[in-house]
């Protein structure tokens, strides 16, 4: 308790210095043995205070050398920058690249794939839908779709979000190849690399990294597990740094899945909005709520047209046809252009196949049937993780989506249980994948997507039984 | 009189440059012989446009050296530009803009979308296999490809490139949504904002915008009708700007049709390669020789892995289903993680449609009867042209591909004849969209995808008395 004020005050000396300029850019920092001495606190104080002033993006530390003043926020030097930025940016958490291996596997038992199997899935109807449509409507079908896409689609998502109070233009929409465009393209649109974006830690690595790949850098807002989004740390961070855009997940955060309280939400919109921050909200799965409830996007709050938010068909209906979209506000023209200049069009057969189906079929009772199986699996899931994983896990209570985010006992690394598990054939995600800085190592994520049955049983039994052994 | 106009619009151009930063400070301009030479124009107009520039304080003269490029008066403010940068950034030719609005109407007559029309391509074969798809093959359809596309349609790529020559392996290949985002992804690979790419002049306009919404900076290479790109004026360029990239379209490049010869490519992969600057080659035409004989892609000449070859269904069978592919290269691995972390994947529908077309059809036959009808059109529209267009107009004489390059007498504006098109119902592109700079200001494109027929006839005939009108 004690320590935990020491490292505060350290930490908030050290931030006044940097803030200064008395601690200047690219300067050294004293070693964490000297600090210790100096200051006359324990070396895990000392650790403490530069690990909080590196998530606050004010120091780097830099492999066998120590940690070092970061370079302001604001403009990279061109000369040098240019020569540094010219080969393909490396990405930080060199486990990320590990991702596209598993990715590329169909042989493995899913517990990795944040998807629902197909057979939760209308996969039938949406068949049917398709094999219309080319019948009918081959030639449209097989033709360029207008950038912005189908209208007749873009009438279907406005109307689903006014259905939950949410105001929505079916013209400010753009149709992207799925949610991850859309993020990609928003990020791309509001910012410029060496801008800082806001994300959520732990988060969704595709998200991470996108941002990697743009050359944006991160501050980090801890999305707490039953609480969501904290809004007053986000605040701090705002008031600190120079934000260009958050990118959250409110609802059912991937991998935690918690939900942000609407207060917060709303008070998550007014501090960005305040500090001219875009929000980038990914509402990947703001329908798949376990209670049945659908949970408010982050853009209900939004009165300044500053928030984008991002949807997809992907978790509800289909992932292969690859249709999202994005609300753009007043962002919508330019988001449009970089969608009609990044990959033209979404498919069309893919759109019609959507919207097909979308006026033969009732979307809600679907969904109703895909929310309840999810909820009845993560129970199950869990039960079972409590039941045969070594003690001392702990595992999410997850309020909507398909995520488990479950927490080792501290001997056992979560990459060494995701290298074991595979070698088995059974898909599982490494916790820190899901953070920039490789945090959460003794971490899991995994998705409850598949159907309960034996050979899930039998998986999460293994993987418990690989834990433990790694327990030692 | 005559002098006076071109030492002007010379002067207007190298201000431009010098203004874009395309010539920098320190940059020693050609010599006053060698600009004659290049331009075609005489000393004196050479000597008069240099006198203006010095007179404007935007170079010097150097004794026994030259003329250079000065340092402009004050360094940039800094904070400034940083704000601006944070902006969505502007589009520098701002009829780019107007694009989006024609691609967005389906009620003209089609002379402006360089795309074949539905009755040239194999609509109902392709109807049929995705409801094969969909009968047999449902929930692979519809769930997630691996990120690298499908290892079937990826080996059938591999095929065709094999055949003409051209040494692929299906693991080199990523699947895209279309060439387009196979293009705007090795741009964002290879380069980074503030690095300057060569583009040809002309040259398509998504091209253009691609690279401008990336904050690169262009340099521009000559592509003649009926000659292609030069290498030589390339090689000069990269002597003397450090070009990242080289976004080329030796294959029937839009707009002017031109093919460039064996020896050209060769010498172009050459310089790239000597100047360690990278190839990203738009080979979205290559299958459309109007003679039948598929020309070799840049990739042809690549001993490097150097160049990355982008292409796409779109243009020989569907653009609706947005089905691309690039040949990555040494450079494989990198575009794989940059199109998973912008679209995951490409539509599994989409792609298992284009391999059961290709498994069950003869895709060379049909082909060849697009080929034939798309040379016929050219024909066709350039006769009619010849007939009912203003004295003066030039017409290109493509080799392959969908589009005309069309020069109008000086006194006739591009976008006044497109603006009076467009009233009538009539698409066409004006001119200045294939310049970075607005260039071809007296220029038109037109695609020849349509059919022969009365409706096209009526409209040629009609365009060209809208320019007779405007030539007053």
């Amino acid at each position: 308790m004690a320590s935990d004020l020491l490292y505060e005050r350290l930490a908030e000396r050290l931030r006044h210095q940097i803030q200064r300029g008395t601690l200047r850019a690219g300067e050294r920092l004293p070693s964490l043995r000297r600090l210790g001495r100096d200051q006359r606190i324990s070396l895990a104080t000392a650790v403490e205070a530069y690990l909080q002033l590196e998530r606050e993006g004010l120091i780097e530390a830099r492999p066998r050398s120590g940690y070092y003043v970061r370079a302001p926020a604001a403009p990279m030097p061109r000369a040098s920058a240019r020569h540094r930025a010219r080969a393909p940016q490396p990405i930080r958490n060199p486990a990320l690249l590990g991702v596209l291996d598993v990715l590329g596997r169909c042989d493995l038992i899913s517990l990795h794939a944040a998807t629902p199997a197909p057979s939760l899935l209308p996969t039938a109807a949406l068949a049917a839908a398709a094999s219309r449509v080319m019948r009918r409507n081959a030639q449209a079908a097989l033709s360029y779709a207008i950038p912005q896409g189908l209208a007749a689609l873009r009438e279907r998502i406005a109307q689903r979000y006014v259905q939950c109070g949410v105001d929505v233009d079916p013209d400010e929409i753009v149709i992207t190849a799925g949610a991850m465009e859309a993020i990609s393209l928003a990020l791309r649109t509001v910012a410029r690399a060496g801008d800082v974006v806001l994300v959520e830690t732990p988060t969704y690595y595709g998200l991470l990294q996108a941002v990697s790949e743009q050359g944006l850098r991160v501050i980090e807002v801890p999305n707490r597990p039953g609480l969501g989004i904290d809004p007053d740390r986000l605040s701090e961070l705002l008031e600190r740094h120079a934000v260009r855009a958050a990118v959250l997940v409110p609802n059912f955060n991937n991998p935690v899945g918690s939900l942000t309280s609407d207060e917060a939400k709303r008070a998550i919109v007014a501090a960005c909005a305040a500090h001219g921050t875009v929000v980038i909200e990914d509402d990947l799965y703001g329908e798949l709520s376990y209670s049945g409830e659908r949970p408010s996007p982050l853009r209900r709050y939004d009165e300044r047209g500053g928030v984008i938010t991002c949807g997809s068909y992907s978790k509800m209906l289909t992932p292969g046809l690859r249709v999202g979209w994005m609300l753009g506000g007043r962002w919508a023209p330019a988001l449009l252009r970089a969608k009609c200049f990044s990959t033209v069009a979404t498919s069309t057969l893919s759109q019609l196949t959507i919207v097909e189906y979308l006026a033969r079929h009732d979307f809600e009772r679907g969904l109703r049937r895909l929310r309840r199986e999810l909820a009845v699996n993560a129970q199950r899931y869990r039960e079972a993780i409590a039941l045969h994983w070594p003690q001392g896990t702990c595992v999410s209570a997850p309020a909507g989506g398909m995520a488990l985010w479950i927490e080792l006992p501290p001997q056992i690394e979560g990459q060494a249980v995701f290298e074991a598990a595979m070698a088995r054939g059974i898909g599982i995600l490494p916790g820190h994948l899901f953070s920039n800085r490789g945090d959460y190592g003794h971490h899991l994520r995994l998705s409850c997507g598949q159907p309960w049955g034996e050979p899930v049983e039998t998986a999460l039994r293994t993987v418990g039984a690989l834990a433990g052994d790694l327990a030692g």
